[in-house]
């Protein structure tokens, strides 16, 4: 397993990784048992020589760092080549170097000829591995090479194993070779070269990059190149978080030790995390809602025999089992979810609620994220709950003379079980305004609406093309520090949906405080 | 091609399209030439039946609208399940039923003998072949099925076959297949069935679906199921935005017609933007980043020759290539689509004009589909222009009673010329309100107002995580019944920015009308 996230995966558009979060990296994936980490590019910015100087510091349990570059440049002698040099300076023990594997390339973008490009990759890596250094060498575009003219291809994977080569990577630099062909590409190579170790790096332009390192894998490589979470130039690279579960758990190959990959939920979120990027949602194994069930069907199969939907235990990789509310719900999802509330799937008050439920969603709500909404409608139906206040009249005024910015006011009053408090708060906005004068009505009677916090609010135009008088759909995310939760208002009005969505994110932080 | 975005798609986690969004779609998608547009599941939501009612308004060019459902249930007729009656009532020409092809499903899912399933699978499909419509079956978990018992998979298969099926589709339904195991399979399936058409319908819970979708192609199906985007349950369907152009481009085989794959990137982001989805800017083909290019070796050669580093020419797909760290580029298109304003990149204006665009695409506006706030700041800058009006002042006043609808009301002033007009209004909201008003303040000074409509409002939360006090973008769209134009506002006041965004929208209007 070589991961070279913190080199290949910086390519990435968006992706900015400071030397420290570089460090961290590094040794999340030596705790994980990485067997490589590409460190970077020594000499291609003064980032990656501050992180090749300080990961020296560390003493590594698994891991071994490995520092890119290219092979020495048309006409120089490797001695005499300055990026050469800097990967002895780097400090590593392994170094990968890169050579052109295509004959296009070579006469187009290298401008030199088939010849003298060979004679660059054997030499280079006879230089570096002269120097005592370990060497893997990285055939660019070897499949786009091999398909254009297979015979030079294979005489450049030859050079770098007459020049010492410990392992030869096959790269799909562009990213767009299908699995049978790379499958038949890495037979023929392992055919030809029967006792050299092979790799694949592939890249994603085509959809394709995880299924292509399992068919390398299928066909005799044994190292597999790729980065957390697939970042990477363009479409990414190989995704290290699909490819270590499917060969572990799919095809009972050797990895990284069996009893880490429960940490693997974790590390995707981390490096996520440490490059500032949002996860995706979607993605295999890792995903939030990767093991996230909606449809009906499915999770009446779930309760009885998690297999029927599922390819693999979630615990396996860290991830969580989750049931979605929705209009495709079935009552089992609700059942599921709310255990706790003694739902019983034939009371008149279950299929209530659910008749209930998807008519809203019909109207526009949406229950997925509005978990607090559902719970305290499931609540309201089963006439177990007392509400913390109630509106009696609600007033916004929003003023603005030329030049100034808008000046928001809200006056609200509530009734908290006997009594009647009015009150009125500015605010940066209208939401803002509204949120701000309940909080002040609600305080005297519940102190600990000072510790809920709006964290997200969202808002859905539905219906478009109706102009100012459609639909809008408005969630809003509240935590109060331990966990956070979900509500939703629909309506025609910004400020009614709003305040409908508000009304509850308290009403739901107080319930969860009180066990009203 | 067989899209099910409507119906498998909308499964997806925070996927949710209303009854005109999956029309719109429906249209879009039939423009593309996808052959079968799988609509929804009769009888299993209200939206789904409205679609159903609705879409038969409509006459398709290319495709052909399918509804889907299950086979008939454990011990009960075809004629009388209720399920498989609604296929019959919704008016479609294909019905597309799944039944069980994995031993384990029925024994333990269904409850039922594996002789009953058979059965059920084939009376099903020969009840709805009787009522003259073609079907085609889904035959869920297949893959799985064929794993663990190969011989029941096969006669599922066949049932359906003897049933009269048009078509029977591989089912890789939890998504966890590897590329070689459905290549064997539906190798096999050929072999055992040679006469049947086969197709594939795979999930991407191992980061397979495309893969697997290509190999069963190679191995001979005919048929792919899949949604726009990859939408869909857990980590998705197979992305039907990379099958078609990897069959297109790198297989040979037909899809669509090959003249429409250059809209594949606008249909990507038309689905994402009714979906109400951010686009996942590194997907294949499609996404933002997809052909970005970062690595300064990399962009070399690209000036040199494309194909270096680029699998495919974007614009086949209706992509661009994109060199990143180069705003220019894109000042120089701003420059190219006002040419008739004379602008002049190293004009004092021009700079002015242009540093003005940066600040503000910085602070959250967007011009791309704003076109006429473009224009307005263009022609302040460039002196020549005079505003139609000017806001002295606004008030809005939102109240709401205890069970009652919120009240809007919206008092403006404005300048118009040497004129003050000082009017008031009500609305359906607090925007629909400014509007009223605006528009009664125009009247007499500009009696054409009266033809601009607006058309769409869409709000955007930007920097979410920061609760109510969040910057909020509104783009509104409008139009004179010639023509149609967008606008923007941004503010962290939702009301501010719908203000700027409806101001631009009336200048621009009286703008083009007057030639002001």
């Amino acid at each position: 397993m070589y991961d070279t996230t913190l080199r290949d995966g910086t390519q990435g558009e968006g992706v900015s990784l400071s030397a420290e979060d570089k460090i961290k990296i590094a040794l999340r994936l030596d705790e994980m048992g990485f067997h490589y980490i590409e460190g970077g590019w020594p000499g291609s910015n003064p980032k990656d020589m501050e992180f090749f100087n300080r990961i020296q510091q560390y003493t590594l349990k698994h891991a071994v760092v490995t520092a890119f570059g290219s092979t020495c440049r048309p006409g120089v002698e490797p001695a005499r080549d300055a990026n050469l040099n800097r990967l002895l300076e780097a400090g590593v023990k392994v170094a990968t170097i890169f050579g052109k594997a295509w004959d296009f390339h070579v006469t187009r973008a290298l401008n030199t000829t088939l010849e003298e490009n060979l004679r660059m990759v054997r030499e280079s890596v006879a230089y570096l591995k002269s120097h005592g250094l370990t060497v893997f060498f990285d055939g660019e575009h070897f499949f786009d090479g091999y398909k254009a003219n297979a015979g030079y291809a294979l005489e450049v994977v030859k050079a770098a194993v007459q020049g010492g080569a410990d392992a030869v990577i096959l790269c799909d630099t562009n990213g767009g070779s299908l699995p049978l062909e790379v499958f038949q590409a890495v037979t023929r190579v392992r055919e030809e070269l029967p006792d050299v170790e092979l790799g694949i790096h592939a890249h994603n332009d085509g959809e394709m990059a995880v299924a292509n390192s399992l068919m390398a894998v299928q066909a005799g490589a044994t190292q597999v190149q790729g980065t957390v979470n697939g970042l990477g130039e363009r479409c990414g690279n190989a995704n290290l978080c699909s490819i270590i579960p499917n060969l572990t758990f799919k095809l009972g190959c050797p990895t990284i030790p069996r009893e880490n990959l429960v940490y693997l939920t974790e590390l995707s979120r981390y490096v996520y995390e440490l490059a500032n990027l949002n996860p995706a949602a979607n993605q295999p194994y890792v995903g939030e809602s990767a093991f996230a069930h909606k449809g009906g069907i499915h999770v009446s199969a779930l309760m009885k025999e998690p297999g029927t939907y599922e390819h693999l235990d979630p615990a396996l990789v860290g991830n969580t089992r989750r049931v979605l509310m929705s209009e495709l719900a079935g009552i089992s999802n609700l059942l599921y979810k709310y255990k706790e509330l003694h739902l019983d799937k034939s009371s008149p008050e279950g299929r209530q609620v659910l008749d209930q439920l998807k008519n809203l969603e019909h109207c526009g709500y949406q229950f997925e994220a509005a978990e607090g909404s559902l719970e305290l409608m499931l609540r309201k139906a089963l006439n177990g709950y007392r509400e913390p206040f109630q509106l009696e009249s609600m007033r916004l005024i929003l003023q603005m003379w030329e030049g100034q910015p808008i000046h928001s006011e809200a006056v609200i009053k509530l009734r908290v079980g006997e009594e009647v408090v009015h009150t009125a708060a500015e605010g940066n906005g209208p939401v803002n305004a509204l949120d701000n004068a309940l909080r002040k009505a609600l305080e005297t009677f519940y102190p600990e609406v000072a510790a809920l916090r709006l964290l997200d609010y969202k808002v859905r135009v539905l219906q478009e093309k109706a102009g100012t008088e459609a639909q809008v759909r408005v969630l809003i995310e509240t935590g109060n520090g331990k966990k956070t939760w979900g509500t939703v208002g629909v309506s025609t009005n910004i400020i009614e949906a709003s305040w409908q969505a508000l009304a509850d994110s308290m009403a739901y932080g107080l319930l969860k405080e009180h066990k009203l």
